[in-house]
């Protein structure tokens, strides 16, 4: 497998954008993590004046075998029909997308039904929704049950996350300035506790959260399930790609390339919940260079992105109770990455505007 | 004094938000603390679609003759230079205002000098700040030196807080949906954690941070300053407009003003950090029914602001550590904010997008 070359972020870069946050028209800190965001971009894009500008959301959407096992409260029909929900602007992601002008790009990377014609389902969207295209780029018909087996074959891992390093591509080329990773896939919480799991060496048991909402005796099932997973098939934790196609998805397998895309190109990524987490953790075990591209946004109710947030060494931006993937929680950060851009590009120096900072 | 009236939120109408959030095409509950806001959105502004559009930023601006002590690392004069610099737009809070299309009113309601006549100012003024207004409505050339005495007489009191009230309603007039606090003056985390001490009777030297970076002697000699204008003025916790004259300050008065205000027009209220939130203490003791108006956009850095918030019972949006004020954390909040209300009204139901929503 060709892995991307990922650069080394600018720490020289970092250190001028520190130096120019301290003459701007404020106490020096007195924006906090604003401040440290903006020197992580200016390190990320090489740039002292980073541009927050083109955005999009990249959701990837793939089904799972394990969900044969019971460990969602929805049918996996919903993977298929939140897929089309997408398409026609009405899910939460469409909303949040609109809101701050970002693109909303979804990616049939391993959807179990054939979706409709794209052209076709097209023509029935409405105006809002122009900011919303669609990539077929099946791997699979989904995964098998790696509670009785591996998931996918180590090839169709491969496969699909060259299909995200190809859509990252893709929008690199329409410009693309900063990339939320958003998820689709009912049962991927199970796979992403898993991989959880075997990546931090925690057991299943404390890695496992509610996902859409299973109730006790479903969350026992579904930490179970994990469980035989594990023991049948054993997956290497020095080995990403072992873990990600013995118990990851299709989807998550596509967000790594993502996220191993955006990190070649220099372009912070802003990861969203579990799902999201889980291919960061893959990611940045095959290639640790890419940990300095991350932005966490938001801290899941999901105990097991707490965890992989821990184990990243990332802190969140946002803790608003969140638990839906979709990238959601990635693209209401993007305002305040934007901000920390802005603040280093747009304020007056305390020399530009007369302002006295000598202490007293 | 006449206070304005202030409706009670309509919780038939917070009900009917949270059916509908029930019906939207995720798992209920999943957007988390956007979900509640929504619904806080509905009961205050009694609709069941509340459109967030025209936002403003009222920062009111004020000095303080308790500056005379040494309890900050700047010189007075920055209240003056500072206001200044936000009708250029080179200030923090006119970079975010732009990002998100807020309106900036900057009021002058106790500056120490006399600031340049509004025309003159303007016309410096480049095309990047024409949302940028300048109010001029002095009361007072800043406050008494409240070490030794009372900071403003109560008519001053009284006639800040109306200032308020007035520049809200002009808002209003133009056009307002959603309205943040913020503050000017250097001095004024002094006279908040006074506030904030008398109001909660928790003692000063366990409410008072280093507002812009007093170092350790100087956040000592800040303690004991605090500890000196409540034992000179005894101010009386029981009567909010008796502590706002005494150890408070004329950006707060009016801060008062602009809280009570937007409360009276069903208008959400965004409080930014220490400063703002003193003014909503004492709003909230004037009149109770405020409260449930009142958004808590983020948690400072300043001690006196967690206590205070704690004190109201409000749980912050975000934690950016943040202790700039002039409205910066406020506004940092708004796209949250606006997409609670987005959320509601743009999602598509279940039943609209086809999506099975019922549980295997």
């Amino acid at each position: 497998m060709r892995l991307p070359n990922i650069p080394k972020i600018n720490l020289s870069m970092a250190e001028a954008a520190r130096m120019r946050q301290n003459k701007l028209t404020k106490p020096p800190g007195s924006l906090g993590r604003l401040e440290e965001l903006s020197i992580q971009l200016c390190a990320i894009t090489n740039k002292l004046k980073p541009v927050i500008d083109q955005k999009a959301v990249i959701i990837m959407a793939g089904d799972h075998g394990v969900t044969a096992e019971g460990v969602s409260v929805y049918p996996t029909e919903v993977t298929t029909q939140m897929v089309m929900n997408f398409l026609n602007g009405g899910a939460a992601i469409n909303v949040l997308a609109r809101q701050i002008g970002a693109r909303v790009v979804i990616v049939d990377v391993g959807v179990a039904n054939v979706l409709a014609d794209h052209e076709q389902v097209l023509s029935d969207i409405s105006s809002l929704t122009s900011n919303t295209s669609l990539v077929q780029h099946k791997v699979a018909f989904g995964t098998q049950n790696m509670a009785i087996g591996p998931a996918m074959t180590p090839d169709q891992a491969d496969a699909a996350i060259m299909v995200g390093i190809e859509v990252l591509e893709r929008e690199v080329k329409q410009g693309l300035d900063l990339v939320a990773t958003g998820d689709m896939g009912i049962g991927n919480t199970t796979a992403s506790a898993a991989i959880v799991s075997v990546i931090t060496g925690i057991p299943p048991g404390e890695v496992t959260g509610r996902g859409t909402g299973v109730d006790d005796v479903g969350l026992k099932r579904k930490v179970v399930v994990i469980e035989r997973a594990l023991q049948v098939n054993r997956p290497n934790r020095c080995d990403p790609l072992d873990v990600l196609s013995k118990v990851g998805g299709l989807e998550i397998a596509g967000l790594v390339g993502v996220i191993l895309g955006a990190a070649s190109y220099r372009l912070p990524v802003v990861i969203d919940g579990l799902v999201s987490g889980a291919a960061a953790l893959l990611a940045v075990g095959l290639v640790p260079e890419v940990k300095p591209y991350l932005i966490a946004s938001h801290q899941s109710v999901e105990i097991g992105h707490k965890i992989l947030l821990k184990y990243l060494g990332l802190n969140p931006l946002l803790d608003l109770e969140l638990r839906l993937g979709e990238g959601t929680g990635a693209v209401l950060a993007f305002p305040i990455i934007e901000a920390a851009a802005r603040i280093l590009n747009e304020m007056a120096t305390f020399t530009e505007a007369h302002v006295s900072d000598t202490v007293k």
